[in-house]
């Protein structure tokens, strides 16, 4: 069994829930690979270089400089802030870019409709679950950010869950996986305002009807469509909070 | 035979080198383990980030601030850069901090005779052999910064050339090691002006020598003391760019 586990900024930007989460995941049995995005951090620093954040539906446009940025702040200094503190509480951490062991090639966007710059995409196909089976079958914990390469000396900035997912993908071609999105809310709800509305199950055919009667956040909508995606790739179970998604 | 190089500033700060020399790297047989410095581009961020950088004997005082820049330009800017370079040359690069799978633990610096700050030791005896050699094993190349860990959650900003004579000696327990340093010189000089009078070897007794005519310049002593002490370590010869140092 393989545990993929992806937190978010909420976590990352607060040192007391990092650490719990961190215990947490600790905890944790079996063989697991945790999966990280940015928080704040990468737009603190952009502002404190001068450098204008844009983001286009929730995504940020990538100039060349913010690519600099988000290489440091999420390779840098939150990856390997992740893994010194996992291995303080004897966790054995490795932290990766998809760029090392050519772990996530990604396809730089298309320039349109919208130019996002270096802004990649990832095919779960091309995840080397050879090099996770590697690190996993050898004790190592791997720390994944959501910086990738395009093979021919470009690192791109990728969406950490399309990361998540692709790499649940891959590793569910060596043994059972679970991949769990921890998010600012407790799953995914009918009443945004109410945390006792969290839907337990999501199916294939119950999406269909959240969709068609508005019952879920428009934002909710391609994350429950990436993890049932997921799920018909080979992935036993996704955990959005505390809902769970299978074919 | 393992070969285990070292780059510095010279290389990274200038891409037309750093191409050059990444050509070159890729094209040596066996397995390799590049180690790399840091170059300006730390202090230039320091500098722009109002964060002023001080160094005593070459070696850079390591705050809180400076740490967080450290850590995101040698192990996020300047390690992805190099390993994305080596990937589109068909080099299966991997990067690293000596956190990652806890390959290299340090002991921070005692504050006296001089507070470095988060500035680290390190013993060859403790870097992990067993992880570069599982690397290694399955075809990864390692690209490794200077930036350790204390194992208790806090990084360490370390001496490159330091970190290369560990993982060197390391390495060393698995196959014959080579480790070359390259750098802003030919190698050791007789006359720092005259690229014709470096010395093409040196031993434990010519060294003797070599410091009591002071016939080499006083910052290239320790460079020397500490590539002797890996070759009576076991690395079978330790190159100071055209100079062959060995026992």
């Amino acid at each position: 069994m393989i545990n993929v586990i992806k937190i978010g900024g909420n976590i990352i930007d607060n040192p007391e829930a990092l650490d719990k989460f961190l215990d947490e995941f600790v905890a944790m049995e079996g063989k697991k690979i945790l999966v990280h995005g940015g928080g704040k951090e990468a737009t603190r620093l952009s502002a404190t270089l001068g450098i204008e954040t844009k983001m286009i539906d929730g995504r940020r446009v990538t100039d060349h400089q913010t690519l600099d940025v988000v290489t440091m702040v999420y390779a840098g200094l939150i990856n390997k802030r992740i893994v010194s503190l996992l291995q303080a509480k004897g966790c054995n951490a490795m932290g990766l870019t998809g760029a090392d062991g050519n772990l996530i090639p990604a396809a730089k966007r298309p320039a349109k409709p919208i130019d996002y710059g270096y802004v990649g995409d990832i095919n779960a196909a091309d995840v080397s679950d050879k090099f996770l089976d590697i690190l996993l079958g050898n004790g190592y914990v791997p720390v994944i950010c959501a910086i990738c390469h395009d093979g021919k000396g470009t690192l791109l900035n990728c969406n950490a869950d399309s990361v998540a997912n692709a790499v649940a993908v891959a590793v569910s071609r060596i043994d059972e996986t679970y991949l769990t999105f921890r998010f600012e809310k407790p799953g995914v709800m009918t009443d945004v305002n109410d945390p006792d509305s969290v839907i337990p199950a999501i199916t294939e055919e119950s999406f269909v009807e959240l969709k068609a009667n508005g019952t879920v956040a428009a934002g909710m909508i391609p994350k429950i469509h990436n993890a049932l995606a997921s799920a018909r790739q080979g992935v036993k179970e996704v955990r959005i909070g505390g809902t769970v998604v299978s074919c």
